[in-house]
């Protein structure tokens, strides 16, 4: 499978999938910028909203939308436990990914790391932030993950979460249980992985734009 | 299965579901604004986010955020061909559920209708309807529905579609594949009787609203 990705952006999540899966995938860079893949690709003909994550499956089928490509690869590794196949507890993980990519990505997230959104948007979605962390926060309780193990769900959340380090929005005092969760999903080496390989990319990045 | 729901909210398109596998189902209303529902609910206790929809099914547990609700219900009613069991068509939808509850809904509707939000929210908001609405529009230009026959996908579309109509984001020339898939969509029985129950109950909550 080729997973067409930005280095920390919200792509990271199937990294960690695939790594924690511990199976192997294609890693294809995206110039965001540019909108231009590392394999050649106008990334709008990949994708006509132009946003990461794309996956191609061992099929040639494109998917495009972060809880579908997620969803995708755990069934296809049932083994992994990254999703469970059936039951409530299948619909309870469709729950928390659409909280995650609603919610915390889109309303919150998205408007304070645009530089070009307007004061009004930001102000907009931190005032949005407080009720989301408070009831991430509540549920977070007395749970290590979302929900009984380490699922897909973790693997997107913890990825939104390594925002806040720019958003500030995540106060570890007011939200000590998001805080705890976050340190807990670090601890994986699978996320520690990811993190330290795309935070290495994201300087090459940065550090390429800078020298244009 | 019992369905909170609040009228001509996002929580339509489980009623439309419902309608258009035949089943009947039991549903509640929830005054928004008092956070209380029909039943006496303090409606924080079923979701802490105070959003509709929320399903409690015939087991007694309870789903919140809408494409989870439309997933349990089509899966429990196969015959009805409201979502694809399995195989790619399966992710496509899941692709589709998630680009209208962010992209749609929560991007471009929720601030334009959401009367407090700042002016600056509204204009991102704006500005971020035109590639939106033109990769539906061209999605739709050989297409009767999302895949190949109305699903819960369609159900969730047709619903926050209907908002266009307040909000005026939706210009029928600048998008003729939309504007003609909202006509498909609004002629089918299902669609059309969910509609009209709920804009009738809408009228009276503005009506007690105002006298109160």
């Amino acid at each position: 499978m080729d997973l067409y990705f930005a280095p920390l952006a919200c792509s990271m999540a199937t990294r960690i999938a695939f790594y924690e899966a511990g199976v192997a995938a294609n890693f294809i860079q995206v110039d965001q910028r540019a909108k231009r893949a590392a394999d050649g690709m106008d990334f709008y003909t990949l994708n006509p909203m132009g946003q990461v994550p794309v996956l191609r499956t061992d099929d040639g089928d494109l998917l495009t939308e972060n809880p579908a490509i997620l969803l995708y690869v755990a069934d296809r590794h049932p083994g992994s436990g990254l999703a469970p196949a059936a039951g409530i507890e299948r619909y309870r993980l469709l729950q928390w990914l659409n909280f995650i990519t609603s919610e915390l990505h889109k309303v919150v997230f998205v408007p304070l790391l645009e530089q070009a959104s307007p004061e009004g948007a930001k102000t907009y979605a931190k005032d949005k932030a407080g009720r989301r962390l408070t009831v991430l926060d509540e549920h977070l309780v007395d749970r290590d993950y979302l929900l009984d193990g380490f699922t897909i769900g973790d693997a997107y959340l913890i990825t939104v979460l390594n925002w806040a380090r720019v958003t500030r929005v995540v106060d570890a005092g007011q939200y000590p249980h998001i805080a705890a969760y976050i340190e807990r999903c670090l601890a994986r080496p699978a996320v520690a992985r990811a993190i330290d390989e795309e935070m290495a990319l994201y300087k090459e990045e940065v550090a390429r734009q800078r020298a244009a």
